[in-house]
């Protein structure tokens, strides 16, 4: 958490705070709408978070908004170097993709706005955290299970899902209120979530599973120029760790932004999927996630260099529950701590290069390298030079390997 | 099966057979030179066994091949519907991909191989069977263990390994004693199998993992022409078997053949790897597997449509397992039975469609439907109207979900 | 489903059952008291739904007391044996026992209470069906998950959750309302659920998980009176199903009840443990399961015996995600359909006996034989004669096995 | 490792251990026959090395036999401290019973007897290990994979599997050579390996699995005397690891030890049944491992209490995995490295005590408490008063808890 700006001062922080709400503030029209009716309708006093944490928006615009809204503190922290230091390298650790494809943009971001907005909370001595997501999504949950884990003592308000206010009816509370939305569109067609990495796109068209995606929503690819659009991006790991690009540390921030360019540029990483929310429905989303898929596809591969096939296998296994456990809230669980322990051994030998080739709508690796390789080409080769296995050995190990099968298939026979 | 050709006749199998090795032939240099140094070093007589399962050789000239280095029979196979309908069908089923990527290409002929070869034993009466296979690899284990299960009875020679026989030694071996090569090159800078579900490729240049793989070996795939060459496949399921093409029934062949087409005309299929082969050491693979991924593309998006939830989650981690058997040379296991029973009940609502589009070197899904969907717009929906979600329930559910690790979170600060 | 008594008759079903309420009545003073509120303060008619699902209780006694409450409508149901067929016999091919231990007593029969009571509903044209679950127990999730699965179309009521009537409440509304509450004591030390499956107990004294539990409460089982009061069973299984005992075909019902005899007289099968509910929190339980035990014992040492090693294993991580979804109400969900399919395929070789050591406090197995038994003599043996075993593939074997590792730490050593 | 004796001296290592095998020596016929063999017939010198692990036999008379037949050198080394803190402290920590049942007696020693081997033969100078084991066990894989890990350098000596001697020859071969056996009976109707966490027993009539094994090998545990012989040992633990019995602090061999005893004498602890070794095939093993067992059940029970339920349900999942890999001689592997990991978080709650009450054949946990405990009375208790619990946020859960399998049901239906 490197800066944060406009934080009201001159009382003691616990005095200052007392009733006081810390929300995570979005810069949107619920967000803005719970800012005004908390402190006019209310009378609790608001404090404003706004979390950068990748999203490319003004949040100094979106600062005002809340104060002229009437929040009491409004606060900006950028998290960025945070959310990839903390949040995404785990993740790429675990190869964390829900359902075998959705890099979780929301589901890691959630938990560290939940760490910001109580630790907000703390220095502003406020008694309630609060959020703006609905009933019917997963951010509730990673928010509340979050707020609680770090902070059961706070109170914990969730107005846009107990109000249960439709946006028309926002809208007309905006209006008769005089707040001023700003940048915020009257017409909504998506609802967007972004951030380093990635961009989550629902709603309006994408309502109908059958139907195809618009071109219009996408922000961070774009439909690549020449068929000849072809670029090499070599990617260093550390300990399972990304953070060099060609060469060049850069910090896992800085190749993931790298990536996010690289990628979006041919139009690699985009998805069109179902998927199925915590709270028990299906539903159809859109992601574009050039830096995070390229990333993942890269680690992967510097793995299956260096991972031991066992642990591979198993690894992958647990792989899914843990993605599955960000995705439903639980960043801050026991089971999470256990998973990254697990996952941090197994990163040990991790450290090395991968080339992807970018070219359009795709992204494919085509080289790696390590000191700690377990490639040993004596091993693998069918050349008649320079074979170091026991074919010998081979014999044996295939008589042994099935003999429990055949003794079953000799049984059954009978 | 449909087809076998120039099985010799007059005397009983038993008779005729006494003795005899059913080979698996694939008409290249090692198992020629097999068929001859067992008829004329080791007084046995061979049938060569050709299997076709789409890999696009001239069988007839194969099996000339093998008839003039001394075969007593020689059998040709059309082996592919059955392919397609009994090995390729329940591994979509599964989603079998080895190590999350790789589809199984050798790895499911395999034991269809195994199934033939026995089959003509028992037909000629053959004593004994017999693959080409070297000691470094994976398909030494899924022939043998194959044979084991099928066959007890029969004895298994593994010439090549046993023998141990260089290129040069086999090339000398077939100049030595007039064997004719036909159309085996005596240049081999890759190692290729084929067949309808794709190529894999190895050994040469690509022992370096470093080093990038030359266009060269494809064949199934090749770069786009143009950047505008996209088109769109609706792909048809029932019950989890691919068996329509843009509302054409086909078959699973013939969706498979489909997007094979589909897929390589557009350089979509490309795999680059490094993966663990059952004996213990990692090698560098180059597939090029169009169809079976757009198969499967298409499969695991209309699953994702269809299927509950936590069952969802539970298949994932067998479809590893089940990848990892398949690899590994367990496919006539009774853990392999009771997995198909699995998937099988799990597929059980998986009909209906799913929109694929092909753009340079990709394959998307960008839409699905389906009679059984589980996806309830009214649920899923933002929008204020029709919503059938139960709001209120969700802050009960949050706060139990929670529950567990807000206790835990409590009790560790104390 | 056996018989039924008491059903009211006269007017067709549709209309008897407007607005009539089918509930799941134990005969307890919770459930009395819902019968009297709904049908005189409600004034919703009540059919009360007793089910015999072996809890050797006076149903008779019972059902007098709903009438004389107000039921409208009261049926006992004898599901004893389709408890054993349909319910106990998955649970015993799953080896179902969650957290390792506890053989989901309750758990078992509520999906069958939900059926039952779904099926009286139906016949007696009832617009809803409601349980007498409080909501902080499992149960409430298992009936309500079952109704909802099976009748989705009708009202779900939960009204001891709902009104939230504390004991001493429904004592008072009892006296003050004339209710016969027979052989319901006022005192309750206990809350007890009981079946042929086992008798689980909770409260009272046990709710400090550090105290020892009472014999008090104990009725399954009892302290043994002799040293050498030793007895062994013969239990047969035909396809995982525990079929006879000593030789005699009596049906899982039968091998149940005489195991239960034959545990219980050792004071075998009384367990203490602290377990997770489902909705969060952790709750110290006390179980006496003899015939669960015991049979379970013999299931698992008879598959140790006819299933391969491999399925034995992949098993045994299933088992535990079996355990949990039936605990977790689950029952009529897809996922537990794809199970049983694993397991009823991997029971297809589960035929022969078990020969059971009851010694006081303890139940063994200590011999086992099978027409599909995988153990082969010759093989394991460590004698000198008749040994099948191919001992130089060891020494390939061996090597290749550990390859994958040696290999790894050859490269991290240097 | 505390000890050793009689080590020769006088020349500098590397000089003294040219063409020295490090021999895995137990004192029996078999490793007595390969020292002399080794030593005279093949000319290499012979360090003998005898590791304490708590097998309870005279190890300087075996020493004494192992020079007399012509040992260069004999070690002795106490590693009980070593075996209980480095290899029964993890496998506590993951449960380990390999197929749910066998606490890894024979498995968790021999990577214990690879590190001291190969210590010994560095600091001898050794060029060679060798071990006694056949080519039918476990004890082979777990020996030569251990010695591959720790020193890939090193010759591995097979003498036993490779000479193929059976008995009658052994002892011929010692007769002959004028060996002295000493304490090694001529008859050895079971074969026996012993150490401080328990003993397996082979062979002889137990090749029979359905007939019931004697009592004669049993040496740990008795049948109890008297039916009131009940006894409660209180267990502590401390971050998951048993350190102290009744309140002392004994450390985990101590804890081992009186457990041991506390079991043994009531006759607890007794295991017959059939596994699956690893070299594919069943065999039937009785075991006699109180102290083990009851260890394990104190250690679950406190688990029970102090960790969170998805940990705990992941847990096992993995503990199962972890007891195949160490039953598999993949000790040293990285998989077991990164599985430790994951266990040593999961055990940073797992401190608390566990009452223990030992009663004729049986042990049983009655009680337990812990700092940590997650229990929390005012939210298990069905009593009306200092009820913690949310009842009305069950409802929202059950109500979400249950849609995807209503929407599965009702889909299904339609």
């Amino acid at each position: 958490m490197s800066t944060s700006t406009q934080q009201a001062a001159g009382t003691p922080a616990a005095k200052r705070g007392a009733g006081m709400v810390a929300l995570a503030y979005s810069g949107g029209l619920d967000t803005t709408v719970v800012v005004h009716r908390l402190t006019h309708q209310h009378g609790r006093p608001v404090a404003a978070i706004l979390v950068d944490v990748g999203q490319n928006e003004d949040l100094d615009a979106a600062a005002k908004r809340a104060t002229m809204a009437g929040a009491a503190e409004t606060v900006i922290v950028d998290a960025r170097e945070r959310f990839a230091e903390e949040f995404l390298a785990p993740a790429i650790a675990a190869n964390a993709l829900y359902e075998g494809k959705y890099p979780l943009v929301s589901a890691l971001s959630r938990p560290l706005i939940a760490e910001v907005v109580v630790e907000a909370a703390r220095e502003l001595g406020a008694t309630a955290v609060a959020h703006g997501c609905t009933g019917k999504g997963n951010d509730q949950v990673r928010l509340e299970v979050g707020f609680g884990a770090l902070a059961p003592d706070l109170e914990v308000l969730a107005p846009v899902r107990d109000w249960a206010m439709s946006r028309p009816e926002a809208l007309a509370y905006a209006d008769a209120n005089g707040i001023d939305l700003g940048g915020v569109s009257r017409e909504k067609p998506y609802s967007i979530d972004a951030n380093l990495w990635g961009r989550a796109i629902e709603c309006g068209v994408l309502e109908d599973p059958w139907a195809g995606a618009p071109d219009e929503p996408y922000a961070m690819t774009r439909a690549p120029g020449r068929l000849d659009q072809v670029t090499e991006v070599v990617v260093g790991f550390e300990g399972g760790v990304p953070v060099a690009v060609d060469g060049r540390r850069v910090g896992v921030l800085g190749v993931v932004e790298r990536l996010n360019e690289a990628g979006g540029a041919v139009g690699f990483g985009r998805l069109d999927m179902v998927e199925n929310r915590r709270v028990g429905i299906k539903s159809r989303e859109v992601y574009e996630v050039p830096g995070a898929l390229a990333t993942l596809i890269a680690h992967q591969d510097l793995e299956a260099l260096t991972i031991e096939r066992d642990l591979l296998r198993e690894k992958q296994r647990l792989e899914a529950r843990y993605a599955e456990l960000v995705y439903d809230g639980l960043w801050f669980s026991p089971l999470k701590r256990a998973l990254d322990a697990f996952m941090a051994e197994a990163q040990e030998s991790v450290s090395g290069e991968v080339r992807l080739r970018f070219a359009p709508w795709s992204c494919q690796p085509v080289g790696r390298r390590s000191p700690r390789s377990l490639y040993r080409a004596d091993l693998a080769t069918y050349e008649d030079t320079g074979d170091g296995f026991d074919h010998t050995a081979a014999a044996g190990f295939v008589t042994l390997w099935g003999l429990s099968t055949r003794t079953w298939a000799a049984v059954a026979r009978d």
